[in-house]
């Protein structure tokens, strides 16, 4: 609404000086920002990484700027943040899983933004959801361990957060349908994962129940460090133990031997997460709600390999 | 500034709503956010996680929140991201490096906030920084697979970034220095780093120049790829092959052999990094500035080892 040479002029003076809009008058304004708020519970785990890259490539040529903040797995901190969020009136949220405190959860429902859950598989999401079923690959794992002729398997889980606690729900279901159930073969720690951490609860282990023949971690950072301890102890894997993995880190893969794992979507969890969210937040006249659950599938890899003569 | 029972029921009702003040109305109020906006090139590298982990440990406590923002490595989008952050009225911005665009520079010395550079070590600082040198630690890196015996060494790079290219730098240096440099033994690629590209880009290399007895890596993940693929085609790790990577990532201490390799300060860089800017926001008249150096270490594990009878 002003001549070219104002206009040339304006600008000219805008980038000498640096000069940025005021956000906050701006949002004011137009009550509405381009601002996707992620809460994510790790930035130190490897898994988000690859959500992460999901997401940027789906965001890159859209108006959306993506910001990220990390709730360190501590719901409070996940509440307060979504507080923070929420205050900035962003565009659209995407939030990890589906365990919020009822606080957090009405602040979700009562938003004035639209909201993606990624990560696992919910009956009852806020909005929108994305990912996969954390209590079936781990059944699907449970199973994989008993077909190769394992029959003492063992669970190492780290952390246990929400999902961690469903993939040792498959674990233990798994095993009672069989009758091979063995609580005392169940070790797990609220500390953070690390292959560090899984060479010391392989330790733990064997020294307490020696005769284990499998072991079910509930990441690959921890199976890693089984694997890597197991053979530092002259461990025949995939022989006498089976070591079977969660995520399919890229490590993985180039381990001696592959690490057999489950493959789970993160990338696409990312990417179709965001793309989710971009199509309601363009279309809020469309019907609310949707929910994607996508296949994770057991990677066999030489860790695991079916036993000529399964012991009893 | 009510009484008590209205103060009560005002609470209340804010709870039932799930209301949220508004933060642009805020913003434009005080001028002032608790926002403090993270600039990083990649959430896919391991490398970050441990300054994110410093630095949310030293915010924690504080009532900032750390919001990040991802530029792939693109300067343009760095340039964008630091516009969009400045919009918000950041308390403060952590940036990453010392290789903005002109334009993003100008906006980081126009800001109106403190801005603390990490990860890098540069003479010329926007206004605080913190980091350590890259070119240093691969000078001593360098002098190491040299003390060792070894009299060949290549280098394998990825992504080549302006603190990659310092590396190359101090490699290429320490070599000349001794006369034993050879330009056919460098292999980079603007490729990202991955354990996976780390076996690609030493095949490629060992097809070329079989007689390579040592290589420096730009990073532990292509240092691991190499690491592995050597074991898988029975190289003699460190008695044929010296290995070398740089950061110290937590799977490098547990590969066997344990790898050779500079433990980067990364959480310290994310530590002090935020108490640097958390200090100059909560004492805006103290002298502006402020430049940290920290040391990086060479720590040796079986990767390399001194041999017993150097070859000529």
């Amino acid at each position: 609404m002003v001549s070219d040479k104002v206009r040339e002029r304006v600008l000219a003076v805008v980038e000498r000086l640096g000069y940025v809009p005021d956000a906050a008058a701006s949002a004011l304004a137009s009550k509405r920002t381009d601002l996707i708020g992620l809460l994510v519970p790790s930035l130190t785990n490897n898994v988000f990484a690859e959500v992460l890259r999901g997401i940027y490539d789906a965001s890159e040529d859209t108006p959306f700027n993506v910001q990220i903040v990390n709730f360190r797995y501590s719901p409070l901190k996940e509440e307060q943040l979504i507080r923070t969020l929420l205050r900035q009136k962003p565009a659209g949220l995407m939030v990890t899983g589906f365990d919020q405190t009822a606080e957090a959860r009405a602040m979700l429902e009562g938003a004035d933004c639209r909201v993606v859950q990624i990560m696992d598989s919910g009956d009852d999401p806020v909005d929108l959801s994305i990912g996969f079923s954390h209590y079936a690959s781990a059944v699907d794992a449970t199973r994989h361990l008993l077909a190769c002729g394992y029959r003492r398997p063992a669970f190492l889980g780290a952390r246990m957060d929400p999902r961690s606690q469903r993939r040792l729900a498959g674990f233990t279901d798994a095993l009672k349908e069989t009758g091979m159930f063995d609580p005392t073969r169940i070790v797990t720690t609220p500390q953070s994962s690390s292959i560090g951490l899984g060479t010391q609860l392989f330790a733990d282990l064997i020294a307490r129940r020696p005769d284990t023949d499998a072991i079910f971690c509930n990441n690959d950072d921890l199976a890693a460090g089984v694997l890597l301890e197991a053979q530092r102890r002259y461990f025949d894997v995939p022989g006498k133990l089976g070591v079977c993995g969660f995520n399919d880190l890229e490590f993985s893969r180039h381990l001696n031997p592959g690490l057999t794992t489950i493959a789970t979507p993160r990338y696409d969890v990312g990417r179709r997460g965001f793309e989710m969210l971009r199509t309601a937040i363009d279309t809020p006249d469309e019907a609310q709600g949707g929910k994607v659950d996508l296949p994770a599938q057991l990677v066999e890899r030489g860790s695991t390999r079916r036993l000529d003569s399964p012991s009893a």
